[in-house]
């Protein structure tokens, strides 16, 4: 079989029916940024939700725009639009605080419904900002044990009676690896445990099933795939079945039950609002609803599609570049294991990712010989896909341009 | 002595170093705005700012704006802008979370400098959200109790050697109190605690100083005197000397020492940035780069003493009506124990505020019968308080207009 040609991604371009949001983004002419998977590009949307928000709602509106601009609403709201994107309940998704923050909320939520049990278990890869606050939490839950494992598709060796919860990234963000939801969610409920997943690196780009999977608890970003803006809120999931007995661990006045009758003990809110804290920046998740409004206008299922589509093409492309050269691919060659980003590995990978960029492509560089190239399906065309992969082996040496003292490990 | 005339109020903003800045809001036409103290109005340059920060540093600059448009730095640079206003060093503050987080931050991680001691005191009328959020650091802190004053000025009897951490508000969010914080702050030490101070409702518009009074930890938020935006992002402050012992109990990989090194384990940055936890709102802390901006063009010591003539101005001009109806002041007197804003009471609170808002004045009620008039400095004229002063004179009902059954324990 030959390698597609640009004429073919052309043609693919032709007939996407996601052809058309591109027109939705302001991307720099000339950039092919494939680190969508880290920052999505603005959404031109954005520009004038943002101006409605900041000179109506706060310049005219003041601080009646509380109700009368739905600001209160908002971080419920917003979990109403995410939903069908991570296969969730409307009233199970709230948009709330940053990853980390929810990170350690859902773990203690989690680890109080399962009284008597005192261990965490998560992945020794995951996300560092994950193994900090599964830390934390352990700590704030009286001294948890917490395991770390080296292979979380051997998840089933370390489940015991003592377990409380589980946390576990959807998506590796190095290497891509996606995790089956669904089996391990059942492995986890059969040991006695709750589970709580990170979708930080799938939600917006790849399915996600949190109700069809018996999910527990979930958090993520809006940052990415998600197209949200800089440090846009994150949220959370809560299935609507644990929603009358989880409780935050940190209860700040945004999720009592009566915030305005100012009353000194705290009682939960109904439903996921229990789990807000304090005021959120309310600017941030303006922007966050116009990006979130784009999702509205696409299905679900293409998108999803497209990503694969998209992550198949660029490795089949590379693929004379693997065999030939001290690249390799260090994501799952198997589609249904991988998320919407590629990772590769080079001894000299800081290297490539300069010349890429100076050649107009933006990929990102992991320590210690990591490329991620991040293949967002809202924007990304598969030309992009292909002139991409054409600078990348232009830019990656012959096997005898690399220096032969390279050390073995790195390769 | 005869009540100030409305001309009286003319001549003083016209002579007020501070009556330019008015200029640079954005307040509604027609509008006397006295809820600066709950949400500050939008600061004109704030337009620009987010408007760059949308389409040049997200749209253009894309994730490379990390770095290149110093969005890494934001927390730390934002701090020292406003260290100044609070009387610290500029390396003592970060911009971060909400003050609900940075509650339990501070309250953990004071708490964990005082081994042995188990006990946490505050002030039964604190805003809730502190009490809420004391309530949780106890419960993460594995049990401490917490013990709520009746009155915070009688805060040495309550003083034991079990006694961990204070905290305290500044200004109290109804009655507008104001701590003598030097006193307090030496008890509290003298004792062998340590202090959290709320600044919610005096940085900006209060003096506030930090160092000079030997404070351990505050938080605070930037809406309200701050004009920030709505629900920007809060700060904290730890002093130096307590900077290398003190750690966060929310070790977010934005406090890492080495963030993008993706080390497994958490070791706190230097400084007060190993307080920072997750990826912050970058579209919220540039508009409140644009507000802060404002602050450094002011002499604080100016603007506090207009915060002090406008609050002496409004209770001098409601002195007649205090005296001839049901409404009282329920703030200080004496202008040094009160903060910016001023509250009063009457039986029909609720629908004063109503009438005020059709005559074009904005006030807030507070259960169950306190009515709050802000009085921030930065853009309130003279002639705003009279006219404000007057409206509310001219609704209040005269005596015999008050239902003569209205509760008692409500007057």
């Amino acid at each position: 079989m030959t390698a597609p040609t640009r004429a073919d991604c052309a043609a693919r371009d032709a007939s996407d029916p996601l052809a058309r949001l591109r027109e939705e983004f302001d991307l720099p002419e000339g950039l092919i940024y494939l680190l969508g998977n880290s920052l999505g590009p603005l959404p031109r949307r954005v520009l004038a939700r943002l101006d409605d928000a900041v000179r109506e709602e706060w310049g005219a509106g003041l601080i009646r725009s509380w109700g009368d601009a739905g600001w209160w609403d908002l971080p419920i709201a917003l979990g109403t639009r995410l939903a069908p994107l991570i296969g969730a309940q409307p009233t199970e998704v709230l948009v709330t605080d940053s990853t980390s923050i929810n990170t350690f909320k859902t773990v203690c939520a989690a680890a109080t419904l399962r009284p008597g049990r005192r261990t965490i278990v998560t992945d020794a890869g995951n996300f560092p900002t994950d193994l900090y606050m599964i830390e934390a939490a352990a700590k704030a839950l009286g001294g948890f044990a917490v395991r770390r494992l080296e292979d979380p598709l051997h998840l089933a060796d370390a489940l015991d009676a003592d377990v409380a919860v589980v946390e576990l990234s959807h998506v590796d963000y190095r290497s891509a690896r996606l995790l089956p939801m669904r089996e391990l969610t059942a492995a986890i409920h059969a040991a006695g445990a709750l589970v709580v997943w990170d979708l930080a690196h799938s939600a917006g780009a790849v399915e996600v099933a949190l109700d069809a999977a018996d999910a527990d608890f979930a958090v993520g970003c809006t940052y990415k795939y998600l197209n949200g803006g800089p440090g846009a809120p994150a949220y959370l999931f809560v299935a609507a079945r644990l929603l009358e007995a989880a409780v935050s661990p940190l209860p700040g006045w945004h999720g009592h039950a009566r915030p305005f009758a100012f009353e000194p003990a705290y009682e939960p809110a109904e439903g996921v609002r229990r789990f807000a804290c304090g005021t959120p920046p309310v600017l941030s998740f303006a922007a966050l609803r116009a990006s979130l409004s784009l999702f509205a206008e696409v299905d679900p299922a293409a998108l999803f599609a497209k990503s694969r589509a998209l992550s198949t093409l660029f490795i089949e492309l590379l693929e004379p570049t693997l065999q030939s050269s001290a690249l390799e691919l260090a994501s799952p060659r198997e589609v249904r294991d991988r998320g919407s980003h590629v990772a590769l590995r080079h001894p000299e990978a800081a290297k490539l990712v300069r010349e890429l960029e100076a050649r107009g492509v933006l990929v990102d560089f992991r320590e210690p010989d990591f490329i991620r190239a991040g293949l967002a399906p809202l924007y990304l065309r598969f030309v992009d896909v292909f002139d991409a992969a054409f600078a990348l082996a232009r830019a990656t040496p012959s096997p005898r341009a690399v220096s032969p003292d390279a050390p073995s490990s790195l390769r």
